[in-house]
């Protein structure tokens, strides 16, 4: 296949905007796939924030990262991403090289759990601000059931109105698939520019 | 930036999918940078078959090609894409490793010049067929004229009712831009399934 599926998509985007050392953000732990692939990427001596609301996501990815020895450079927060600023310190304004949400249910996951527009802008407001420049923020939607056509509608309508000149925004999304392939939006901070 | 723009985005999906001995197309040949480029990747085996409707585009590419030594390689058609299978022999199906189209108007060029909806859809439509498995179709839409937004919408409607067990439609678009950043659309062949 010549173009990239959505999964390598936003592996090789990570890969290549994280750093041994950088600072990290999983804002949906669940399976803790993202949060070990994060850990593994920032090294001992740089560090992941995760938010889960689910105390077994938390119990899991904790094992996880465990068993992978990856368990150190990692912090996670029994808490949903609305509540980032009352966890991250502001120290971090400006530090953070990637952060990334997987919204909607995950394919064999609960499907009466699923993620709200309201608390993921929420979220992505008190990210936005601790984004280093060349940073990237990365929501990958599964919109393949009712609320998630809904949930995509209003991040489309939201990360649109995010200004140009201090972010660039992505939409990376297979449109003729059966409505299971999720939709890919990549936030990135620019750098400062005279205006 | 981590993010590809969207030139780089589509000479690296050009790069992957052209070979030495490849077969291209460039159906909007314009100021010869994409005829060119095709030519450079398929060699003195393969061929490229450029369209375009504008005498000056074809004697200007001509030149271009010419200084490069790359004319040996190249046919260009003074014709408009849609009458594709008018030039193209039908020997040639399945055998097509990358097609390119720039719509709308191109920055710089001559404003009332806009290719339409209906001869870029039966263009794709013939050239489909002599796609390669793993074969590309680009289409880089710039839609920041008044035409622009209907062909941007037509063609969208368009790609979107392509069969998924045969083709992958990706889109890739900067959202958040103000209206002159082009909508690029990958179409791609996927490899014969059982169904």
């Amino acid at each position: 296949m010549i173009i990239q599926k959505v999964l390598p998509f936003t592996d090789s985007l990570l890969e290549k905007a994280v750093r041994r050392g950088s600072i990290a953000i999983d804002a949906t732990v669940g399976n803790g796939y993202d949060t070990k692939k994060l850990a593994s990427l920032v090294g001992p001596r740089g560090h992941v924030f995760g938010f889960d609301i689910q105390s077994t996501a938390i119990k899991n990815t904790h094992q996880l990262l465990e068993s992978h020895n990856l368990r150190k450079q990692v912090t996670l927060f029994k808490s949903g991403h609305e509540h980032f600023t009352n966890h991250v310190p502001s120290t971090f304004q400006g530090k953070i090289q990637a952060a990334i949400f997987n919204l909607g249910y995950l394919p064999g996951g609960h499907q009466h759990i699923v993620t709200q527009p309201e608390t993921t802008i929420a979220a992505i407001e008190q990210i936005l601000p601790y984004l280093a420049t060349q940073g990237i923020l990365i929501l990958v939607i599964y919109h393949g059931h009712d609320a998630g056509k809904k949930e995509k509608s209003a991040l489309l309508t939201y990360v649109r109105t995010l200004p140009h000149y201090e972010y660039y925004v992505l939409q990376y999304e297979f449109i003729n698939q059966s409505n299971d392939a999720p939709l890919v939006v990549v936030i990135e901070k620019r750098k400062q520019m005279n205006r």
